[in-house]
């Protein structure tokens, strides 16, 4: 028995379509710069947001009645919610999805119990991945939610609560590299602080750093191919976060040298939150060589907490790409839809409308950032820009050549007096307009 | 002839003084945990809030006529703005003071220009140092205002600007060091983007690594034994700003090896603007190994722009001076009032009210944070809350002893089922404020 | 059997006093400029965040295991929990608290099992304020949590939705009226928008006006002689709130005739995120007459999200409390600690940590306050400042006698130029700080 | 000679072109709805950033060496900066300007030095529009930028600054209608505090209702047919500004009964800083029946200053004219570009490129809105969602016909139980996206 009886397969229909419930741009197979839609976003669905959460708000209950969600057994439940899942992810066309150990399998009431659960599950999502074809971005354990990470996981006062984060963490990767998993992801929700009064700064980054190592360690152990991922954020729940944004990360990854086994995964929301825009977070991460993955949403500009609302942007999501393409493309990683229907969106069918129109905008994103790279304006202006550093004089100076003092002389003997040029940035956002607004 | 008639030097009357140029807590010898007051303190009024600016601001022109920026030959209003600043300094009893390069001297129209005037400022400078017995606690280099920085100093686009910009910090940090300056500091005002659109970040960043290792050798080339700072701040002018907060500065420093050799210069208004509480930056520095010196001054909590108001809050400084004296105090560094009187403020005497109320919340603060040094109930409470850390399994644990398999067997082997503690944060507020209203 | 066996009523010990579970500074019967303390701050404590909310957050569930919260009948569990209240409300010797319909009693599955329930819970209230004396500040009712009101109470676009809230306002009021509640608040919490694509701004606005007037018909009617309150904020759990600050209220109020009838209960941490501080709002309250009670609590500053953390800053207080003062103090209004210990601040005992030490801010800052208006140099200041408009032109032009044209002519003919004069920010704030720290 | 040599007429060259000098999407008199694209917008170029701002910054001094800001006799340099003005204009194609007294006038030393070359230039202006058929879209007075008001104008403590406000209203008033502009606008930049601690708001609020009362019997004395229109900022360069945002003005307007005779002139980047989206100020003003007029440009979401940037988001501008069109469309109002280029965009061109753009942006949007007014998906949605506030029962409710009490009896006797819908919103921002990318 189906869990979304009203609604068929969503199917590509183009941009004459007025249906909600079809593709106007995301036609998968369709080549961009040689190479299908689908590979070069890797969309994923997540669980949490869409089979885990009731509709609920700090001011109110849950405003959801998701037959899934109905009271019984806690495996059959489980069982029911990746039914439903699998039906979703299949009638949304979508390839990938992700998902946290605590959101497919019930925790239980001890660690015995956790791991009991888990396998079961894991085997069942395995079934469903093979008899679907949907594949499996990332995995990631929840160490925020149950009470005893009140205080943090790794960067807990409590050693065996950076135990039982172990724990969880070598089950969820285990997990994941058994489902092929494309990557796994560490969002450290509670590794923050919520008072200085009572908190040892120096003590929880050497925890954290701990535990990363362990984690990169066990990569290579078990044989996981995949990518490591943070998830930076400022703040929320914890008054302050350590994975604050992508350059806090760096510096973070530069101190346990592990800048090269960890790259971050950038959220919209959590980009927006730490005082930065979405475009910037990609950009520096890029130019840092950590750039992992997307979790793609927004935030509303007015709110100062995490909406997790679909993206609607294709502006913003234009330029975005635009990063993305000219870093490569996504290897481990890809377009995860950490985004949430609004609490009043409350019908089964709302799933579909959020997730719909969200994959357009990203596929119309491409197209439009694919057109940028062919044609790439805004590079070849900067390669005029910085021209002088692709000579002699600028290629000493960077090269070491010259000291303080001798450049110093240099200035000073040559009497420069170099004067400000046009950054021309009024006609360089109507170029991007022209890409956007053919 | 005095720029400051009607003021005379400002004395310590102790509490009971209503005059509002008289300390009432600011008594410079007053010994505090065995060291006087000024010693710990280390307070600096600055050259260019005082000094240069003239009242405007982005919406309207100069309020202040003050005698010493009244129109003459510009060497002699240097001279005049020289006398001005030192009758200032003594009469307000403050031990220091800090300059930009371009504040004392005027800037001329070519570098064999700047180099004279700024040659002949520096005796003059020196001259009155002796004359006063007032320090220089540091210098820096104005690479932000004339026009040619527009698109940045050390990353602009042309290496010719980053030339002139070497022979600017050159020249001040030859200065400070004749000077015996304590320590050097430098904020990348202009180091930063206005737009992703025409900005390799890779690029600026490799620039700023080198120009940072050039100053750094320059340092040792000329003995100069001070310290040198960074001066993080997220924006403005910019709209994006490299240096963003201390996290950032210590990524970038840790990225090119520096993080023994540059500190950072934490300004209270900037870290506010970055989205941390000063608090938080001068804690995260702390633990970072990288606090140097504090740019005192306060923001408006409700605008989103530099206000550079005076600190006024007792309650803040004295977190901020308890985590300063945990750090050890001031080495190189100290309390620099980067404050500027409101633009309505427009008489001299306001340049006094503001800082004599400011070093009274200063000396206050240090005798309210050396009584929670005394007897750290702070410290006690956080040794005890990680306490498991200090014993045989959290030792294990941090000193590598386990893999992330072995400590999740471990876990499940005994089945462990740590329980949150309560952080006693509101029990701990409480603390605070007995301090600080004893 | 004491739901609190560990604490012992709460006493006044003084300021010398370092135990976290005594009184410094409140003295419930010292008399400040002629009336006791507990008189001038009309003290409460809520019942929602003590004795409802489970210690949960929107990343994990709750930390709280209060024994009045465990699982039962659920009328039994509501009587557990108003022993547990009065027992809290006496041993800490507040003079007051503070109610929604639906924290006293359970809401049940009808309007019919809604009143039932709330009324015989108004007799246990009654009963538990006639044994402890404790007296209720306010009542109000909870028209945002049950998901019917999601797109809102009296402003949702089904009248059924509306007329479900007059039955609960209806209830409530009555209920306070009976308990002898001093006042009556209305907080719409979704009375606001998630977007305006599905909104009409114009009706929800006419709905809410005809809901008000509604309400002080019935005030009148029953003859309830307490006072009314809107309390405003911004946004959360909406993306826009319609009471989004005073000043909006105050435009509201105007429209619909009502500024006479209904004022504002604010809460500090609603005026931050409104983009104003406290101060402002308590100020712009008592310059449009429309001042009424305040939710003492405080946010974080770097967080976009209602923390309400207990008051913990004397210098923020005294200068709401002096403006309290000037405004001729409370009437039917008082201080609400709308206020909740943080989530890891789970033991019962942590409820008293936080109300003591924040009613010891309040008590002190009564005192700083007191002592403002008793030697009132802002107010001299103020006056002498104004002093132009209390003379004969300033009447004139005030007073209508000048159109635009003649004022203009008079400004002409008389060459006017007026000149600046100094604000002396900085010095009004030292004075203002030697009150603080006398 | 003309001023802009290097830059011909910009024409209309469709979609295909790509050069930055040229409209793809602007075609004056194509028919929108029935009405020539430049009747729909109205867009004006404005005085100050283009031709009085050098470039200069908080952190910086001008970048641009305009030929029409060289130093010269004052009145003659005016002369030549109305020629440029006008030459601008007529290239760019725009039909309306904009202009500050001040900008178009030197202050001069005296009030009869300021009435005089008010006067003059007054004529330049008019025979300007007469040769070049450019319109004034409204003026406006600058009391704000002189110290004088460094207080404030119609707030200031003193009543002579009050008169010489009114001086140069009354001046600017008479020019605008003289030079048949279509409005005239208040900015009431200083009309706020600093700080509270010397502010009498209930003072300042008379004097500004004053104020504007003349100004509106003013307006009826001279026969100035065009609108009056306030324009809200929250905060800078005051701490806080009086016309914090539509709402508040709403607020202020009611009070004093000119809530028919003034309007707002809402700026894009104005609301943003008050913690609102631009859709959000548009639709409120509408609702509220004081809709009037549009500062077209942008902030920064990450900058907490104004920026005054161009606008480039046909997303955001598609639903603002949205707003504009259902609200009937501008009457005395247009969209000014009170837009400056990047403080980098140092050449003349540079103009262009920032109204250029701009102007392609709105006239797409223009397109874009008006295709979701014929097909008013929207306004169906919302007629069926408040659909039951149309029938007997919710006319009855909204009409009157019950008191608090008798509505609550029928929900009690109906055993209402209404429950909450879906409000569709992903599906609407999914509609939306269809009509911008069509």
């Amino acid at each position: 028995m189906p869990y979304f009886p009203a609604v068929d397969k969503i199917l590509y229909e183009g941009p004459q379509s007025d249906s909600p419930l079809a593709f106007r741009h995301y036609d998968a197979n369709k080549l961009i710069l040689g190479k299908p839609m689908r590979e070069h976003l890797r969309m994923a669905a997540c669980y949490w947001h869409n089979f885990v959460w009731p509709g609920s708000d700090m001011f109110g209950s849950g405003t959801f009645q998701r037959p899934w969600q109905q009271p019984g057994e806690a495996m059959q439940v489980a069982r029911g919610k990746a039914d439903a899942a699998f039906e979703f992810f299949s009638k949304l066309g979508i390839d990938y999805y992700s998902f946290h150990d605590t959101d497919v399998a019930p925790e239980g009431a001890s660690l015995a119990e956790y791991r009991n659960h888990f396998a079961q599950m894991v085997d069942e999502l395995e079934r469903h991945q093979e008899e679907t074809g949907i594949q499996l971005l990332w995995g990631t354990a929840n160490c925020f939610s149950n009470p005893r990470f009140a205080a943090g996981a790794a960067s807990n006062p409590n050693p065996e609560v950076f135990a039982y984060a172990a724990a969880q963490v070598f089950s969820a990767m285990n997990a994941t590299h058994r489902l092929k998993g494309s990557s796994y992801v560490l969002w450290g929700g509670r590794e923050g602080y919520e008072t200085l009064l009572n908190t040892d700064l120096k003590r929880e980054r050497e925890q954290l750093g701990r535990f990363m190592r362990m984690v990169v360690e066990h990569k290579y152990k078990i044989g996981f191919t995949g990518e490591l991922f943070i998830e930076p954020k400022p703040q929320e729940p914890t008054k302050h976060q350590y994975d604050y944004d992508s350059a806090t990360v760096f510096g973070f990854l530069h101190q346990f040298g592990l800048e090269k086994e960890i790259k971050v995964n950038i959220e919209a929301n959590h980009a927006t939150l730490a005082g930065h825009s979405f475009h910037h977070e990609i950009a520096t991460a890029a130019s840092l060589g950590i750039f992992g993955s997307i979790d793609a949403n927004r935030g509303d500009p007015q709110n100062g907490w995490d909406t997790d609302q679909f993206p609607n942007s294709v502006e913003e999501l234009t330029l975005v790409t635009y990063e993305v393409l000219k870093a490569g493309g996504f290897k481990g990683g890809g377009y995860n839809f950490d985004s949430k229907v609004r609490r009043q969106s409350l019908d089964e069918v709302d799933l579909f409308h959020g997730h719909v129109a969200a994959m357009d905008v990203l596929a119309l994103s491409l197209e439009r950032a694919a057109a940028m790279v062919q044609n790439d304006a805004l590079e070849q202006f900067k390669a005029q820009r910085y021209a002088g550093w692709d000579q002699s004089f600028g290629r000493a100076v960077l090269g070491g050549d010259f000291s303080l003092e001798s450049l110093a002389e240099h200035a000073f003997s040559h009497q420069l007096n170099p004067q400000a040029v046009s950054g021309r940035q009024e006609m360089l956002e109507g170029v991007v307009n022209r890409f956007i607004y053919p």
